[in-house]
C-alpha cells in the first residue's frame, strides 16, 4: 500500500532485456462526441516511450460502467500496465472509480486517506466540503493512492491499473507521481531519416532493408507539408549499434534514389 | 459495388428515431510511440456527431496483423459502422488491406478498378509505376472503393468497415466521399452552459437534474484556463424542446449557486 501521503513506492528494477508494455484507456463521452479533443494519449505515448515502456494499445470508451469494466479487464490481462484518464471528478457522470471496483470485484467506499487529503485541502482553501466533493474520496478497497499536486483529489492504483484524472495538467502531475513506481524495460531507440522522396519511390528498397533486419521496426510516415507530400522514415531498435547501422543503410538508400541536384 | 470512379452510393434513409453507431480504429505504431499525434479521432468524432451518428468507441492498435484483425472483428460486430485510418500506403509496414481481408476471410489481390485509377494518375503525373506503388491497388475481394481526391490511391469499404488513409488531409477527403453513403440517425443536439463555479459546487444539483431527465445526457467538463479551474456543463438530447427545457434548468441552477456580485 502507498504511504498515506500517496508517496511513490520504489520501482522494481527492470531487467535490461525485459519488455514492459502498457495500454491507455480514455474514459469520457466528451472525447467521443468531439467536444473535447484528447491530448492525453499523445502525452502518455511520449512519456512511456521516454522511460522504456511500450504503449501497445489505446482505447476511448464512453461513461458507461459496463464498457469501462470490459475494457479494463481486457487491457489489464494483456499488458504490464494500464493507465486510465477521466471520470474521477465529483459529478454524477464520474463513474470510473465504481467501474474499476466492479472490474476488480472489490468493495468501494470513502477511503480515509483520501478523505483526509480532501478535507485538509478544503479547509486550507475555504472550499465547502459536501457529499459531491467527497465522492472524489471513494476509492476501491486495496488501492494505493496516486498523488495529485494540482488539485489534491487523488488518483489510485489497483493491480496493474493506474486511474488518473482526465484534465491534462492533473493527469500529467499524476504521471510524474506514478513514474518512479513503474518497472521499465529496455528503451526503444529511434532515428528519423527525412526525405522528400515519395513513399512509393523508397518502398521497395525500404522493405528489403526491413527484411534484412528483423530486430528493427522500420516505419514510413508520409505527410503533406502544404505544398508537397514528403516522408519520414523512422528506424526503431533497442540496440544502439544496430540502430546506427540500419539508419546508415536507410540514409544511403535515400541518397542513391534521390534525383541528382 | 461502387462505380469505378468511386462515386458515392445513395444512402439509406435513416428512420427519424434510429440510432446509428460507429467506432474508429487508428492503425499505426507511430501514434503509439508518440511520434505522431493523432488528429483523426477528433475530426471523425466531430464529423459523425454533425451528421447524426454516435461515435461509441475508438481504438489505436499497432501495425500487427493479428491486432488489426481482432479489433476489426470486435468493432464491426458491435457498431453500425467502423472507420479505420492508416496503413494503406505502399510501404512494407502498410498491412491494413491484408488484415481487413483476413478479418473478413476473403481473398485480396490487385483490384482492376484501383489499378486503373493509379496507372492513370501515375501517367498523368509522370510517376514511375512500380510494385510498391501498385500495392496500393490491393483490395479485398467484394470491397467498394472509396474515392481519394487528394492523392488518388483509393480507400475501400467492405461490410460495415470503411478503410481510409492515415494522413489527415486524405482521410478527410475520404470521409467526404463516404458520408453520402451512410445512413444517419436522429441527431444528438447539445447545449453548453459555462460556469466559473467549480464542479464540486454544482455536482449535487446537476446530478438531481440528470436524474429527473433520463432522456438527456448531462456532462460536466472541468478545465484549467491558466489561472483557475472552471467547468462547462453540457446537456445532450435528441429532442430540441427537451434540450431547451433542461438547459434552462441548468442555467437557473448555476445562477442560483453563483455568488452574488
Amino acid at each position: 500500500m502507498a504511504a498515506p501521503d500517496g508517496a511513490a513506492q520504489p520501482a522494481s528494477e527492470g531487467r535490461d532485456d525485459e519488455i514492459v508494455t502498457a495500454a491507455v484507456l480514455i474514459i469520457g463521452d466528451e472525447i467521443l462526441s468531439g467536444r473535447t479533443k484528447d491530448k492525453n494519449i499523445g502525452f502518455i505515448a511520449d512519456y512511456l516511450t521516454a522511460i522504456g515502456i511500450d504503449l501497445r494499445e489505446a482505447r476511448i470508451v464512453p461513461d458507461i460502467e459496463a464498457e469501462i469494466v470490459d475494457a479494463v479487464r481486457a487491457l489489464s490481462r494483456r499488458y504490464t500496465y494500464v493507465f486510465t484518464c477521466g471520470g474521477i471528478g465529483p459529478t454524477h457522470d464520474d463513474i470510473t472509480a465504481d467501474a474499476i471496483a466492479a472490474a476488480f470485484e472489490v468493495e468501494i467506499g470513502h477511503d480515509p486517506r483520501a478523505v483526509a487529503i480532501l478535507e485538509a485541502y478544503f479547509a486550507e482553501r475555504g472550499i465547502e466540503s459536501n457529499e459531491a466533493r467527497l465522492r472524489m474520496a471513494r476509492i476501491p478497497a486495496g488501492a494505493d493512492l496516486i498523488e495529485n499536486r494540482v488539485s489534491r483529489a487523488p488518483g489510485f492504483r489497483i493491480g496493474n491499473v493506474h486511474v488518473m484524472a482526465g484534465v491534462p495538467s492533473i493527469m500529467q502531475a499524476m504521471m510524474d507521481a506514478v513514474a518512479p513506481t513503474l518497472k521499465t524495460g529496455r528503451k526503444m531507440l529511434s532515428e528519423t531519416v527525412p526525405t522528400t522522396l515519395p513513399e512509393g519511390t523508397v518502398a521497395g528498397a525500404l522493405g528489403r532493408i526491413q527484411a534484412a533486419h528483423p530486430d528493427t521496426i522500420i516505419g514510413s510516415y508520409p505527410y503533406f507539408d502544404g505544398t508537397r507530400h514528403a516522408t519520414n522514415l523512422v528506424i526503431r531498435a533497442r540496440d544502439a549499434a544496430l540502430l546506427a547501422t540500419v539508419a546508415d543503410e536507410v540514409r544511403a538508400m535515400v541518397a542513391a534514389l534521390a534525383p541528382a541536384t
